[in-house]
């Protein structure tokens, strides 16, 4: 049994989280901190935690998370960045939902979160938290970066891609669709109910933020330089990713194989039977992410299509993986939701 | 651990209960029949359960039942109380989800469901699995009606004030709302997405099903005539029931200390603190009926408000409850799961 | 041809009543004023709007109203109360969507809108909108106070109920339910996506706003008390109210004959074919009102059930109708619009 | 003004050519014909339309269509091809929603359709009506086949770009996805409410029958084959298609130009300002396709993204601006609507 503090618990990962830790066995949640509700009760603001939790959110300045085995920061970007360290000098091991430790590129990072780095540092040690990739780096990390929600889906869906040489790397593209929980718990008007719902649009057309993170673990995976063009899309429902991702086949080989090969073992990624079309609600509310392969046509373009929940192996299941891996716990443990439906 | 079977598990309220079972400890599911999906792997037609169940469905005539200790009729109304002696008489326990023993007044179920009734002298000894109310009863069951979705909803909500005397028995209304997978996984035009989505509609105005089973239960706690306006409408949302009922006080009490006392103890039925205003997702996937109670303006109507997972306790879960009862389990065992929020 | 400027354009009701003005054929609209969008081109803010309007939303400090015949107010409460004096001085006919004209009893305004009222004189002048009530006010008006929208459907469903003497007028429940447009495009979180899709629930539980408007309409129509439980509820739809309304009938009828000769000749409200299960979107997008009376298991409770969508007949659309009015125009000019449905 | 018949009114591109009809100033509804519902008013099975049709649905073999100037068959795949030769030999013109006679080649017809084609020698006389292509041949055709929903979103988005060199036309990809409407108003569990809400996914993932009329299309506009990728995907919505298209750069030009220019003066597709991300309510309701170019972060990958209203512009809106053509009206006579939103 660990003692565990959430940082910043008032978003949708930070409920998510706290559904998870509830059915975790090895897991006492003790501190969940929040500036803007500090002393409302965890269950008032989230009945739907009602009987699970007794705890009320408190200040942050006031809360001392140092006698935590582990702190998990569900903060927006930026939070993180400036508080591990003070938590890591006390043996604390930190998982971080942010975007603050994923990018090894401090420059790069700058640009794209347009704000100075605060411990560049910390990043050189941080471990990027995909199990499927760095499980045995995960192992051993004190401060672990949960990888981000649209990159989580697009990289399973090609790492066994840009591992091998059988696509084109310079040309992947990669159509990705979210839920609005995916924007987050934040009085904006374009996630608003009358905007979002029976509508649907593309966005970030310019460019995400999960671009140069993606780009990253593929380049990583391929050693080699990788073209990807990335267009995320919002989807009237609540959770929920799919990416379908086009790759132009160069070299013939049994894909759904090489897939199936790849992921042998992996707890968490389901390779479905060839013909299977997966849908988003086939993992709501579960960690697992669902792979299927097509050849439309017979053509020689590759369709991967992968689906996660975006706040769960999107965010706060994977983190809960991540947490698994690095105490020794097994890592399915309290990850055996089975998804919601209808 | 005992062993299941389900009949008839391809609807809304079968791959539910599936959900439920995959987690509960005391249960080994060893048969699931369909007629019209006999042969396929429930993973297949249910990719949700994918690592949950092995077993394919197999069709009725040819199965076997009489190993089980306890099967669940999750058919259409009219095929258990052509199945149910069968199976009792081989020592087999039966919950059935549907109305076809829930009505005690035969020429009353006969007229509402517009066939003969098979098997009348079961209905006698089947009780009315409303654990609030027959928890005892229960305990001792051979035959199990599980209660319906609105019923459920609209009987706790209105138990404690027809079980005493502050409101007038005569003049109740229950506008009741619900989530479309109460409509089942039928093939009908009215519950098409294009139909129902962005859209919202009372129904059954004319007199639904539910309501001599809703008066035969109130009656019965009361111990006089109940009359009671009921009217449902359809939600566009998968799940969830919500229930405004309301109530003319003839008789001052303090009415939250009324419900919290009648319901204290009870394991899934909570009596929300004064002023809350429940949502359906704060119990979406649960066992839970959540309760809270209002007087608009101070006036002398009294208004209870209670959702439920139409499903859960409104379907299967409340069936895996009256189980654990049956078998000295528990009550709660296996029902342990967090409401889904988002 | 009439030249027309509209106050507070950006906001649902403002966005669908300039999308009703441009199928209007004797309206020009000349200035749309918003304090956060001047500058901005209307069809930027609204793209469909596009190839409708060439104008910029202007800055309501600079922008001379006075050459408008008619001026629309679609701000929040507070504002035209401060500024429609000013306007009727130059001879402008002044339409207001908020509440600040609608209640005759200033004590009664000021509790529930929680501010001193700025212009109590003229509440007295102004007409409240209600057509099939004030018709012949309202061609002689220069202030118009367009009613709400939940006030507008319960009143409709009301009206000849309580203009006659065949129910309680003293127990009258409304059990009214909204799609999300009615909390309006303001960032706040309670309505966001992940917030109020796949969800249902009651709210305003201890009194809302429109309950004195309902009260003084119905009273005035009444000549005598009326006793009323008014519960509204959010459903996750975009567009569309309907109100459950429950009577107790204390002497009999033909209550559908009455609704019938009460609104004959009505262009905007239609009493459907008894039997009639009405649904919002019969009426999305369209200014109509339609209606269905059932008595449930034949009870003695009266059930009248009225659709309308929140955005027409209750806000935009109620107000081009007072416009046509107090113009001289043929009531229905500029609102032929058939309901989208699917 | 001339005479309309519809056959087969009872699906959603039938009530929503009965909406626009509804509002032409130039057509007379004679005949609404349904072998299902017949003798039914058009009214009651849909009241949207009530005050607009006084028509009962007529059956088929008993309605004489040779009266009318023009017919729309809005029926399922198969039908027309049967039927449409009667009439034209009357002198009717025909309009014909399916895809019986969308694709010249035959034997490419029969494979992707599974049946023998009734008519083939009529196949050879139809115009396929997207008028930003055939303008000139639907002005004077007899027979038009309507396009489909998402070959019309796809064409529209690609034709400036195959008419011309400057991407490879060999390895398009067009990720488009559909609003549920698009699957009829069929009883289907696939589309059911509960199976398709709160859901995403991909279909036809091994070929969809709109691949052949799009290639169709694109070839004989670019005079050279194409390579083209297509997956469709449902989105829990009512209407709406968007479609990203993806196409690898060869050849540098002013891409926002080239859209530009090839749609000027089009009434019906509105290429929008750099920089915009149309979303699917900015022509929910009207016939306008509206297209955004964008190169992510600069690279050499061109994404189009074009919006239509899949029931309008994909299908009944077409229909009419074919109509208009056909009969010499102003092109956009009846076609005024602007988009609902919200």
């Amino acid at each position: 049994m660990i003692k565990v503090g959430v940082v910043g618990g008032t978003g949708y990962t930070g409920v998510e989280l706290l559904r998870l830790l509830a059915a975790h066995p090895e897991v006492e949640v003790t501190a969940i901190t929040s500036r803007g509700e500090a002393g409302t009760a965890v269950a008032k603001l989230f009945p739907s935690l009602r009987n699970h939790y007794d705890l009320a959110f408190t200040d942050p300045a006031g809360t001392d998370l140092s006698s935590c085995q582990c702190v998990f920061f569900a903060t927006p970007n930026g939070v993180a960045m400036g508080q591990a360290r003070a938590l890591l000098d006390k043996g604390v091991k930190v998982i971080d939902f942010s975007a603050d430790f994923r990018i090894q590129d401090i420059p790069t990072w700058e640009r794209w979160y347009k704000v100075k780095h605060a411990d560049p540092a910390l990043v050189k040690e941080a471990v990027y938290g995909l199990p499927e990739v760095n499980r045995e780096r995960v192992r051993n990390a004190r401060l672990i970066a949960n990888p981000g929600c649209y990159a989580t889906a697009v990289q399973l869906a090609l790492l066994p891609l840009v591992e091998t040489h059988h696509v084109d790397h310079a040309s992947l593209v990669a159509d990705a669709k979210s839920g609005v929980s995916g924007a987050g718990r934040k009085a904006e008007v374009d996630i608003l109910f009358s905007e979002a719902s029976d509508n649907f649009k593309a966005y970030a057309l310019a460019g995400h933020r999960h671009h140069p993170e993606i780009v990253q673990g593929l380049s990583t995976a391929s050693g080699k330089a990788i073209g990807l063009t990335f267009v995320p899309h919002l989807v009237p429902m609540v959770r929920g990713i799919l990416a379908t991702v086009y790759a132009r086949i160069t070299n013939e080989t049994d894909f759904q194989a090489l897939f199936e090969k790849r992921f042998a073992g992996e707890p968490f990624v389901d390779v479905l039977p060839p013909g299977s079309q997966p849908e988003t609600r086939w993992v709501r509310g579960s960690n697992h992410v669902r792979i299927a392969l097509h050849r439309p046509l017979g053509g020689n373009t590759l369709v991967v299509v992968a689906v996660e929940d975006n706040l769960v192996k999107g965010a706060a299941g994977q983190a809960v993986q991540n947490m698994n891996i690095a105490f020794g716990f097994d890592e399915t443990l309290g990850l055996g939701q089975v998804p919601l439906l209808p």
